[in-house]
């Protein structure tokens, strides 16, 4: 997987015709073996050769429970019929507009459920590539595209982006319309991004917000606050040695236990997600996803509003809590998983994103070390709406990272 | 227009069957004239009369910027082509599912823009019904429907509902899903329910959020709040009065200045709303509305992510200060428009509801009083995630209202 590991950076490359025809020389080779799209047509993919714009040359691969005109939706249930309207979300239309080619749709695990779907590692296939947006990350991972969208509710950005060695932003809540994303929970739900650099991820991002896109130097942090967080992590000491190197530099780094209660870190999310969901999903889910989600939403469906509305307040004490946290600082580091990309029996942990998502706070996951041929991912918080300043320190730490062969190769 | 209005109350309807005859013959009569429907089936519409569940007799209004599968969703623009999937948006699927009968989609102010549509004021036909939700507000007052969903940015479902005499609910942020409701503004949209009364609002919502429907008895508020808003309006000594006679029975009624400074009381929503809206419309608007908003949305195009998350976090400090606020309190009182429909050439000023439509808190539009032979309502906040204790507050006011020929009839 060596050469489509080091498919480059969209923003760094000089000759965007070249890198669309190594991307494509990619898919025809190796998609086979990752599966990262449900759908995708590698053929109409070549007008990215000749469009225009920002975004002219950026092959973008869509999670599929996004809709498109072009590609059919199905959310994750490729054994079902057709589901989504032929209509281009809000940001396959912006996308689209700036001059981006939709390569095809990227397989996710059915209806964003945890059941592991089709796709496969590109570092190592019998790992998961994480989920719910499997194939985003793996299509940006294999360099089969520039770009893929993707969902997080809990962790499904920042966790896959984590096990495939690329990067993923889930900017604040609000910022990035969600019209045309199949609603999950309605205070949860994020478009993702997945780039193959915080740098490129923020050229996406501003090329949708503003009036034009911002290649963003990296900005080295001044001050880093690195949270312990009170889940175990198979990421050993190196947040650790990190923090001493960091401060070795000169840079002030504190470090301190999360300073709100565990069983909010790690539940806090789950309920506001189940009781959101179990309304939305029972109008909407594909039938076949309902047992399998019925038990675990079942307490929650018949959960008073009120029981919600105190989880709601609990959360918007946190906000206020981390918000001051978070202020003193240029970024809050965590893992952004529990370890490197486990077998393909399970899509992984989100526990290290969960709460966080709940918070609204836009959030990076930064490829940064290697164990055992997996890649490691650093997650870098920071306080709603500063996505642009994170997104700067985040470009910093992915220079930073450590060497590997395969990645910069 | 008498018998239309006298339509009664869902959940004390002993007959729904006379109840769905009484509202197609309303229908029959009054709608070429009311003009609330973009397109509606009355035929179909006899299916009430068979149907089983919670909500089985109940004609419902859709209003037309959310999608159903068997109406087209032209967002307001009549002589355009019909541009929404059909497809059953969430809030569509879930009262079907309960029982309840679309009658067809409630005609709206274009892509809920202000410039007004087609629909009168049944109360007055050379009035407005308000906007956005102007056919749905009104198909409910002039006795069509038992029910119309509509939706709120600013104070697209209080303002009507204060308009045309009829009960409007505008729930929590994110308790009723969006799915399929054409988005505005990603932080503000929100689900509204116009109603004949607040218990038949909250059966509604209930029905689509717990277990079961509640028929809620009224509740006598024990402590409430009136606020003197910074703004001018034409609602005389009525709050005070009312104020004053609550006190006379022994409630604890305080009044206070908004304790929040005017600008933001005026302006906070409309920069939240314009920022995201600018971004949301570009893609999705159709063309002939884009030249009316470009004016307005021009400068926020261009405003940063940072300016705007700013207005973000000021929300975020009012939502925290209001809570702290309004929890001593059953309710929060305003007036719910600054005074009864003006002429058909605007749809009125939404600036009693922004604010609060910002805060993310629920409310409650209640018919209470009459001016010169038109509605004015009475505007009920509670806390986050307390709208079933508002239900039953608002349910006790709408209960204690002055008396009308028209209403009561």
């Amino acid at each position: 997987m060596d050469r489509e590991i080091a498919a480059g950076d969209f923003c760094a490359s000089g000759n965007r015709r070249a890198l669309v025809e190594r991307q494509l020389a990619a898919l025809a080779a190796c998609e086979p073996v990752v599966r990262a799209f449900a759908t995708c047509d590698a053929a109409a993919a070549r007008a990215a050769l000749s469009s225009r714009g920002p975004l002219a040359g950026a092959l973008i691969g869509v999670k599929d429970i996004i809709t498109t005109a072009d590609f059919p939706t199905r959310y994750g249930a490729y054994g079902a019929e057709e589901r989504g309207p032929r209509r281009d979300a809000w940001c396959v239309a912006e996308v689209r507009r700036l001059g981006a080619t939709i390569l095809g749709k990227t397989a996710c695990t059915e209806f964003a459920y945890p059941a592991p779907g089709p796709t496969t590692n590109p570092h190592d296939l019998t790992r998961t590539p994480g989920g719910s947006s499997s194939g985003s990350a793996a299509a940006v991972a294999a360099g089969f595209a520039s770009f893929a969208f993707g969902t997080q509710t809990a962790g499904s950005t920042i966790r896959p982006a984590s096990y495939c060695g690329v990067t993923g932003y889930k900017p604040s809540y609000g910022l990035l319309p969600l019209d045309g994303v199949q609603a999950i929970s309605t205070t949860l739900d994020h478009l993702g991004i997945f780039a193959r650099s915080p740098r490129d991820a923020w050229y996406l991002a501003s090329a949708m917000l503003l009036r034009s896109p911002e290649i963003l130097p990296a900005r080295a942090p001044r001050r880093i606050l690195v949270l312990d967080l009170p889940v175990a992590h198979e990421y050993g000491e190196r947040i650790v040695e990190l923090a001493a190197s960091l401060a070795r530099d000169g840079m002030a780094v504190d470090t301190q236990d999360l300073p709100f209660a565990a069983e909010d870190f790690t539940g806090l999310q789950q309920e506001l997600c189940y009781w959101e969901c179990a309304r939305i999903l029972r109008a909407s889910a594909p039938a076949r996803v309902v047992p399998q989600l019925e038990a675990l939403l079942e307490p929650y469906a018949a959960m008073s509003i009120e029981t919600y509305a105190a989880v709601r307040r609990r959360r918007d004490k946190h906000q206020a809590a981390f918000e001051a946290l978070a202020s003193d600082y240029d970024a809050v580091l965590t893992p952004a998983a529990t370890g490197p990309a486990p077998s393909r029996e399970s899509t992984g942990d989100a526990v290290m994103s969960r709460f966080f998502t709940a918070l609204h706070v836009p959030a990076f996951s930064v490829p940064m070390w290697w164990a055992d041929r997996l890649p490691l991912g650093l997650q870098l918080l920071g306080c709603l709406g500063q996505d642009r300043a994170l997104a700067a320190t985040a470009q910093w730490f992915f220079e930073s990272a450590e060497p590997s062969g395969a990645r910069h190769a």
